[in-house]
């Protein structure tokens, strides 16, 4: 159709996407509405698709996979984006492909399941550049790589916009897995993972972001911690709940303190990165209101019975987990910083920046 | 925005959807972007969610469910679908619903697996009419409910187009569940369901068939027997593969003899409804090209090992499930009927219909 539009580009450029062949690089690339589905298949097969572990017998092309449970429980979760929710424009496809694995495992984790293998549901536009599916591949597969999880299947259908399903499996020794609403007035408030990237940019807006080599570095591939599962699997008697920073640590705390119906009372800062920490000239409220905004930032907030809080603390400096003991749970609802409330916003999906609680 | 197009219609009309706020008979009904996200997850948690098992205990808002094994071997499979492609014009989007957990879950059927649980991935469009979601919702609800599946949990997406993402984990007690490609000559090819009417769709188009009740009536909810993998597990080791029939039952045959390094020989149509029968005035050509094309019929096919076919048919005749012996195994590679090559069409998702094989 549009192959008078080809060209030769060193690098890669948008205009093109919309063309028949477009070159990336001095490569030849083709729509993948052009390519086919069988093509597009054995395409994500290739590059993603992990071998049956022992014992186990189905593969690729079948439509499901067997495998066997490696402890006595299983977790199971599922997590979708549209791919642009995910594309900061510091992000390329791989980048992309890396933070829906990351996003997907967290919620494991975060209940002390130690991930085993996803399933990845792509929504694919015709339209879509052969080498954009090619890096979104690869950034799936080095997710994977990164965090010892097997891709064993998924699907592939056609859509105007390019989104993405995983869902994920994982096994738990745990005999009760922590929930969102266990926490007690008076247990500590453990927080692992390093904060104020995310907040910075959910502040300041891309824009300003961009310009900052930390923000770019430290959002670019959000990383989780899988050996947090074992910290709490092994801990499980005595963390009263968890969850995971997928849509701010504010929001975190507002949720496990509205579902255990107690509040929290943050008495400091989590662990940031030093820059947040010049940026803020060591002021603790700036701290403070950097670190609580954000998302995608896939560390787990503890709720830990005060008397066993040494045990865990052990546990997590054995793995060399970062983390921050923040704050104590109270009974008065709500949370709070020091002796005032805090406002916390989240991202509506349907409606975009909202406040949220009281 | 548009509220002066509010209006009291008697019926669901489609000019309506794009209005802030529409009347689906008599009652008003919100566009989901302005009911924002916490009211729709718990709008679909409501409708949807099925409560933990004896011993489980992670449950909606949980991020992540627990789930006891069921069985020593694990089956899990993942399918997406653009609710476009679900709606033919006399589904409702209660249908729609309906059929995704269909397809589903016959991919763990056709391995042996006893479905078990789902999770799913919506993505939906701000501007999609709280009514048209309640019915998505709804028909999921009523298929789980059919076939006794749990709902345990999902995730919720902005986007352009309405698309279904279903995560399914079913259990076995087949030591080895039957892959696709393992056909050997010889091997009976049974064909478990009735065709006909999908196929009448594919090669007639939506018009015609839209006119017809019978093509209504056995599309507008496609079936799959559960009970089909209780004979797939007890007979694992006379089975020598196994595939669902979720696009045409032609493609399901050349995809089994393809990967099986041999051939297949149609000696008969499987069982067809009566109505296609009338309609090929007993033909037996024309109910052989019928049945062979179509999608989302839900059927498996099985090879079965000469010597075993009376025990992998007493056991179906035991649960009732229709099916029939259609042909046998052959050495030569390719799809035969008696003494012809059958063409074989299927639904690419990016280039549309094709035909495949040699």
């Amino acid at each position: 159709m549009c192959v008078e539009e080809y060209n030769w580009l060193p690098t890669y450029s948008s205009k093109y996407r919309g063309c028949l062949y477009s070159v990336i690089a001095g490569r030849i690339s083709m729509r993948i509405g052009d390519l086919g589905e069988d093509v597009v298949v054995e395409l994500i097969a290739k590059t993603l698709i992990s071998k049956p572990g022992r014992g186990e017998y189905l593969f690729y092309p079948e439509d499901a996979r067997d495998i066997l449970p490696r402890a006595p429980r299983i977790l199971l979760s599922t997590d979708a984006y549209s791919a642009s929710s995910l594309k900061l424009p510091w992000r390329d496809y791989s980048d992309v492909g890396w933070s829906a694995i990351t996003g997907a495992i967290s919620d494991i984790v975060a209940k002390g399941g130690i991930p085993h293998a996803c399933m990845i549901a792509l929504g694919l536009p015709p339209t879509l550049d052969q080498s954009i599916l090619e890096d979104l591949l690869r950034g799936l597969r080095e997710a994977a790589d990164y965090y010892g999880v097997k891709i064993i299947g998924g699907d592939t259908n056609t859509a105007n916009e390019a989104w993405i399903a995983v869902s994920t499996i994982g096994f738990t020794s745990a005999r009760v897995p922590p929930s969102r609403g266990g926490l007690k007035p008076g247990d500590y408030i453990v927080v692992t993972g390093l904060y104020g990237a995310m907040g910075y940019l959910a502040r300041n807006g891309v824009e300003k972001a961009s310009s900052l080599e930390w923000i770019v570095k430290y959002t670019k591939r959000p990383i989780t911690r899988v050996d947090t599962a074992f910290v709490i699997e092994n801990n499980y008697k005595y963390i009263s709940a968890s969850m995971d920073v997928s849509d701010g640590l504010g929001y975190t705390l507002h949720t496990m303190s509205k579902l255990s119906d107690c509040g929290i009372l943050v008495e400091k800062p989590p662990l940031v990165y030093s820059e947040l920490y010049e940026y803020c000239k060591e002021d603790e409220e700036c701290l403070v209101e950097y670190s609580l905004q954000g998302g995608e930032e896939y560390g787990v907030v503890l709720g830990v019975k005060s008397e066993y809080l040494n045990l865990v603390q052990r546990d997590l400096e054995y793995f060399n987990i970062p983390y921050g003991v923040i704050g104590r749970s109270v009974s008065q609802p709500g949370l709070y910083y020091r002796d005032r409330e805090l406002k916390v916003y989240r991202y509506d999906q349907f409606k975009g920046w909202c406040r949220i609680g009281s």
